[in-house]
């Protein structure tokens, strides 16, 4: 779990903005009927079906707290997606232009995060059931947050 | 900017669910009045200041489509977190009970990834103005993704 894993040119010194590399933990693991990329829908609310959150016992203490009816941002390991792409059409749609990566929602691009706003239908120790999520079936889940509501309820 | 560092058990072969490891890169930098974690707000809509997200020539390619106006979900690597927390009480409120780090928006949690939904302000080839990011100076840019409108819209 340690921080810098490398670190090369400082921004003060060498003209490059940031050339650190972080090392992200698998903390547990999507259980999906989808199998495959083709099979996945492109968003969580277009047909994407439950699926299972299954996580390392060394972070059941950080699930405290989430039950059904929860809603949690679920940040994902994209590890099928292509690092090196940086410009693509949105929805590999052919008669739209090619846009750059950031400006859209696919896998491929430089850090390959997926981000899914899922609702908690059942909590147990290690294993939260969602509704709703078009990762496929291994994906490796890094990180959960509740969804914010409104100031006044944080 | 390669994807699996290190990987020891498999999930099939030895009951742990998931002990991977990746590589984040940082592809650009926050630019900020706000310099130390005591000054910043806890959410972007809490008060925070314009800020400038700098990014590596690298990745310049991967903005085209992002500017004024755009609303956009940025990604960040808290380096100051502290990645071994796993309870904590929202908001440092020492009246609320422990709970879980998922369960909350602590920056402390086993992978610091912040969230932020940000509007562009204005937009130059490596530079992006946003509005209302709690982000220090100097917090690493792992990710940029459009914000999701409605299905339509996509």
């Amino acid at each position: 779990m340690a921080g810098l894993v490398s670190a090369s040119i400082d921004s003060e010194l060498g003209g490059e903005v940031s050339v650190e590399t972080y090392d992200v933990r698998g903390i547990g693991v999507v259980r999906s009927p989808l199998r495959d990329l083709e099979a996945a829908p492109r968003q969580g609310d277009e047909g994407a079906p439950e699926a299972e959150l299954v996580f390392d016992e060394e972070v059941g203490p950080a699930l405290q707290g989430i039950g059904a009816g929860s809603v949690v941002v679920l940040l994902t390991w994209l590890h099928r997606a292509n690092r090196n792409t940086l410009e693509t059409r949105p929805r590999n749609d052919p008669t739209r232009p090619m846009t750059g990566v950031f400006a859209t929602r696919s896998p491929d691009r430089p850090n390959p995060i997926g981000l899914h706003t899922v609702t908690v239908l059942d909590a147990s120790p290690l294993t939260l059931r969602v509704a709703g999520l078009e990762a496929i079936d291994g994906t490796p889940v890094i990180d959960v947050k509740i969804a914010l509501g409104s100031p006044e309820t944080r």
